[in-house]
């Protein structure tokens, strides 16, 4: 049974306001006071330090860097915080690392900014703040600078996270939609749906046995054995909010091109069939957070597949269509039986707070 | 009276929830898809502009740099947003910009995550993102990455803000308090404890007929005419949350010396401390969000006032006390009468929400 996995805090949090005051997270917390000090350097920063963050200025200082930089930022509003195969923290550090990767870019630096509901159990931040510290340890990429809030009790929503990640880009083609032509390749480096169904089994409490985890991972090694596979990459992207149909609609916008995807290559296990079927959901429209979308040249997608394959990361990818020339350019779903169904940017509100 | 002057959106917000749903904020606008996209169009994109933004890729590109990095994160969770001189959108870009220039870092670029209470008034979305647009042109630092959520109505608090900075530092000696010693002057440049104040009285609602009004602004440019004085300057703090007591704590603790601040040469206008009174609040704990705690060179104070004089955020810069040596090192006020107070770090519960 999955119910009870993932901590609600909406629910479960608020039944443990009678616990002692020293077990949660209380609004003097966040005041910028003395109580502030104490309280990252018992739950905050233990599992983060770094030569660059311990010095704990107004901004940490990095040393130069060649070459062309990138920053990107997502808040995190997942509920619940914690769900099979990762938690908000995990989530946070992956999908601004992979944002990054997804450019072409190496990830430098990670910046974090808790905003913490008045009665958070300080046990889930104490796992939430080691999962973050596993997730960039495991990316090699140091979180450098943070800030952390309290918000009144009922004001908030347990924990929000907002992190920015600073990379720099190597000399070289960029990965952008303008080199896209008919003819290339599709490729998804993995099964598809399995975070976000795995938020919304986990949210729902629905009663599935089974083995659904959140796919959430960094991904910048994963992105550099592509490129530089030999095999031409022209574009990444990792397939978030909206899923992989909100990529091929993108694509389908950005290059004035079509897209068919192969409905029959979709790497969609059993229990995210399972699960999107109890739940309604179209599986090309969930969010996944371990996975990357991408374009590769006409022929080149075998020896960028061989480069995933021999990454821990990338051992179920597979070509999934291509890009054709339409009229009108739209994104189509070529069904096992030859049928066409276009494939549209979902409207927005199937998957609520999913990361 | 200021009563009615602050956006206080956990109470007047849901009082607009009988309005059309086109005027608030909706679940569906932070789902990452059509509408997302749509709503980004019409309240977020239009005042920010820029050639880094536009592209609206996964992380934005921006040039190569020289010289060492600096990267900076605060969330913002001010209530009420709207207040007397500034909201939570100027906030967010002043407080983020000031802590790189304090450390004597150009700002080169901002990142924006905004998290959404559902049923926000897209009218006071609308008045917050012109005042980020203000606030960052004023500045010259583009937004040039951001990410958009939503969350649930009694989930959140009507609307929080992360902003991330990446500056740069040029070679030179860097502000840091390893360089301070006995004799060094210490300085602010201009009048204490009006954002908070301005936001405490807003938020209570409390009868005062004043022109108090936060102080929030973008200080790049008069660090930069500070440090190019001739006067060495050894290091920067802007006093936010803790105040110049906080500064001047941590002062203590860095150097191992002691600080004595002359209570007489600190610039209280009358306003502020009449609102301090009313609220029981010190002005030397009261956050400020446009001004400067500077540590001088012994000799070098009257070089580097004279700079900020000439600058439009500094004409009301003065020296406030020295650097000493002490056994044990403490911060202390020196009072009208040759009295001495220690000065504490606020224990952190003082005001809550200020920023």
């Amino acid at each position: 049974m999955l119910r009870g996995t993932g901590t609600a805090v909406s629910g479960e949090m608020r039944n443990t306001m009678k616990t002692r005051a020293d077990d949660h997270v209380m609004l003097v917390h966040g005041g910028g006071g003395e109580m502030t000090r104490r309280f990252l350097d018992a739950h905050v920063l233990p599992g983060l330090a770094n030569e660059f963050l311990d010095p704990l200025l107004d901004s940490a200082v990095l040393p130069p860097v060649e070459g062309s930089l990138c920053m990107t930022t997502d808040a995190f509003v997942v509920q619940p915080l914690e769900f099979p195969g990762g938690d908000i923290g995990r989530l946070a550090v992956c999908g601004t690392i992979n944002d990054l990767a997804v450019m072409g870019a190496r990830p430098l630096a990670l910046s974090l900014a808790l905003v913490m509901e008045e009665g958070l159990p300080l046990a889930v931040l104490d796992r939430v703040m080691a999962s973050i510290a596993g997730a960039a340890g495991e990316a090699g990429t140091p979180v450098v600078t943070g800030d952390t809030k309290v918000v009144e009790r009922n004001r908030g929503d347990g924990l929000l996270i907002t992190t920015a990640g600073l990379g720099v880009l190597d000399e070289g083609p960029r990965l952008a939609p303008g080199r896209i032509e008919a003819g290339d390749e599709i490729l998804v480096t993995g099964p598809i749906a399995e975070h976000g169904l795995a938020v919304m089994v986990a949210r729902e409490g629905l009663g599935i046995t089974s083995r659904l985890e959140s796919d959430a991972a960094p991904l910048a090694g994963l992105v550099e054995a592509m490129v530089s596979s030999g095999g031409e990459v022209k574009f990444l992207r990792d397939p978030t909010r909206g899923g992989v149909a909100g990529v091929v609609a993108d694509l389908v916008e950005d290059t004035g091109l079509g897209v068919e995807i192969e409905e029959e290559a979709l790497p969609v296990p059993a229990p995210v069939r399972h699960a999107a079927e109890l739940l309604g959901l179209d599986p090309l429209t969930v969010a996944n957070e371990g996975k990357i979308v991408v374009v590769a040249a006409k022929g080149a997608g075998e020896r960028v597949l061989e480069a995933c394959h021999a990454h821990p990361r990338g051992k179920g990818a597979v070509r999934i269509g291509r890009m054709v020339r339409a009229e009108p350019p739209l994104a189509e779903l070529i069904t096992s039986i030859g049928g066409r169904r276009i494939i549209q940017r979902p409207y927005g509100e199937e998957l609520p707070r999913i990361c």
